[in-house]
C-alpha cells in the first residue's frame, strides 16, 4: 500500500462520514504516518484488520470526491488566491504600502485557512 | 412546509448523496418551486409520498451539513471576496486602471464561480 497524500485532504473533507474505526484507521496511517503493525497494536486488531479499513474508507473517500467534488474545487480556489497573492505583491511594489492591499491580503488568508 | 431558500444551497452541495427520489422531490420543490399536488403528478406517487421524500432528504441534507459544514465554509469565503472587489475598486479609483487589478478582480470572479 503507497501511502497517498491526497487522501489526507479527503480525509479532511469527508472524514466525518465514515465510520469510527475507517477514520481512526486512515488519520493514524495518513495523518500520524504510523505503520499497519503499529496501528493494529493501537485498535488492538489485526493488521489484516488495519489493512481492511484502510482500504474500504479510502473507497469510501474516493467515491464521496467522485459525487461531490468539493476537495477538487477548494484545491482550484487555493491556486487562485495564491495567484492573487502574487498580484499584491507586484502593486505593492508598484505603488508602495496601501492600507487596501494589506485588507486583500489579510482577507486572502483568512479564505486560505477555510479552503 | 415553508421552503428554506438554504436548502437549494445544500442540494447544491450533497444533493449527490441523496436517493434518486429524494433528490427528485427536492430538486422539483426547491429549485423548480413546484407544489407538492404538482410534484405528485410529475413523480406519479401520493402528495403523502412526496412530502416524505422532502422530509427525509432535508433531514439527510442537514445531517450531512452539521458533520461536513462545507456549505458554511463556502458562504463565508463568498462574503470575503465581496470584501475583496470591493477593496480592488477603492484602488481603482485611487490608482486608476491597473493590469493587476483587473486580473485580481478576474481571479475572483472565477473562484466566485465555484464556491
Amino acid at each position: 500500500m503507497s501511502k497517498d497524500l491526497s487522501v489526507s485532504i479527503l480525509i479532511d473533507f469527508y472524514g466525518q462520514l465514515l465510520t469510527e474505526k475507517q477514520a481512526e484507521a486512515l488519520d493514524l496511517y495518513y495523518n500520524d504516518d504510523l505503520s499497519l503493525s503499529e496501528i493494529a497494536d493501537v485498535m488492538e486488531i489485526s493488521r489484516q484488520g488495519v489493512r481492511d479499513f484502510i482500504k474500504r474508507g479510502e473507497k469510501q473517500l474516493a467515491e464521496y470526491e467522485a459525487k461531490l467534488g468539493l476537495a477538487g474545487r477548494f484545491t482550484q480556489i487555493k491556486a487562485k488566491l495564491e495567484d492573487i497573492n502574487k498580484l499584491v505583491k507586484t502593486l505593492r511594489v508598484s505603488m508602495g504600502d496601501k492600507e487596501e492591499l494589506n485588507k486583500i491580503e489579510s482577507l486572502v488568508k483568512t479564505i486560505s485557512d477555510k479552503v
